[in-house]
């Protein structure tokens, strides 16, 4: 008889078209476990995602569910799909999922990071993961103005709902860590997020940390609820995918994906 | 007339067969760099480097020097080479270079950072540029070893002199530093090093990490000055030039490059 698991993913989301599996035959994160699945059992499975990432974008904790039937033990499964999957996505955690459990419809919030540097040259390195943004940067408007989006708002402005759906959503956590002199990221947790709706944020903050717009501006741009209004969105390599959680029963994997330290410091 | 220029190179060595410029026809940043000069002013240009980098090593301080006949500003060129080369490859810095500068020749010391990182689990970022070592780790074994290093040593157990030099070298710094819970790198400065010396110090340090040889068996290694009692070579993902020093000039570089905590972290 299947059974349902659910795993952590996390990946370089470099060389893929998003998680979402895609008409055309571009690779995708799911199209690749989806593989591997095949693979090792034979069968053709469905992954379900807890968050879409777009083409680019990379996790550390994305959340997957699957049904399928296998005689061995979850951590077999665990090994056999990491020896599956190519060296850009690793599966981090594997175990039996509770009944019914869905990554997508059970999620309570998710959370990302945006990573960035600020240095006068291009850094080849950094730029793997995070947006080069030039050096005359103002971290305190920049967290000023994020601090704008907290709680339950239209984001309209920062991007499309899918499927019809509407554009209110309740932001949790927005704040700015500065990890080194250069090296800065930005959290979000949310209910939910809005297609594009963290890189057009980012892209947005950015032009205030710059002085192009002013906080007024980015409240009166916020407030009035308008696709057109938000500057473009930051490039995709910056983003990371960093948890997502449920209803309590996730706290081990969000402490475990990098936000131990988000309690104690914040700017 | 033909001027001397001086530039400092950052790379992600990922694509390219190390540094120098090889017989056969692979990607190298010496190879690149002669062929971005060429696109820009139709000469062909050698280029010296300071410091050989394997194949997939990375820099971030990585100096050069070249002649060539460029009738505009040092500015100016430092632009069209940016513009010249793959994204992979950033000139940080092009300057005129005092008279018979010779990137190799003059340097006084050299500084490598390798990086790696304890996880249970592989993690496809850090894999970008650094190296995962597992969990069960003794920093303070790892910083006892490595301090055995300081001073002048023959360090012919981890590395070959090239052209038949001899293996004596002194060591100016080898230093372990915790970014955060899970990331380390090991900073080494010396003179100068022999092939593939960080990769094997790593290597070998890191078996004393694991409890796999005590500190009395690496002091004796190390003091038999035999290549084969050595440990296999870190991988050089986690491997990165961060700057050669020269006689007071690169004081301002080597603080650029990523060292000015250097001095106040230590353990």
């Amino acid at each position: 008889m299947p059974q349902r698991y659910r795993a952590i993913l996390a990946y370089n989301g470099a060389r893929y078209h998003g998680f979402q599996l895609q008409v055309a035959d571009r690779p995708t994160i799911q199209g690749m476990v989806e593989k591997a699945l095949f693979n090792i059992i034979h069968q053709e499975v469905r992954v379900i995602g807890g968050g879409r990432t777009d083409t680019g974008v990379h996790a550390r904790g994305q959340v997957i569910a699957f049904d399928c039937e296998w005689q061995h033990s979850p951590q077999a499964l665990w090994k056999a799909l990491n020896a599956n999957l190519p060296p850009d996505i690793v599966v981090q955690q594997l175990e039996i999922a509770t009944d019914g459990f869905h990554p997508r419809f059970d999620a309570m919030s998710r959370c990302y990071h945006y990573q960035f540097y600020t240095a006068p040259v291009r850094d080849p390195l950094w730029d793997l993961t995070s947006w080069h943004v030039g050096t005359s940067l103002d971290p305190e408007a920049i967290q000023t103005a994020a601090s704008v989006l907290l709680g339950k708002h239209d984001f309209a402005t920062f991007g499309q709902a899918p499927y019809g759906d509407n554009t209110i959503r309740h932001m949790y956590r927005a704040q700015l860590h500065r990890q080194s002199e250069q090296h800065y990221h930005l959290v979000f947790e949310a209910t939910a997020f809005l297609t594009h709706m963290v890189r057009s944020m980012v892209g947005t903050l950015m032009e205030v940390g710059r002085g192009k717009r002013s906080l007024a501006q980015f409240v009166a741009d916020f407030e009035a609820a308008q696709r057109h209004r938000a500057a473009s969105n930051a490039p995709p390599h910056g983003l990371i995918l960093i948890s997502i959680k449920y209803g309590g029963l996730a706290a081990s994997e969000y402490q475990h994906n990098g936000n131990e330290n988000l309690d104690t410091k914040s700017e």
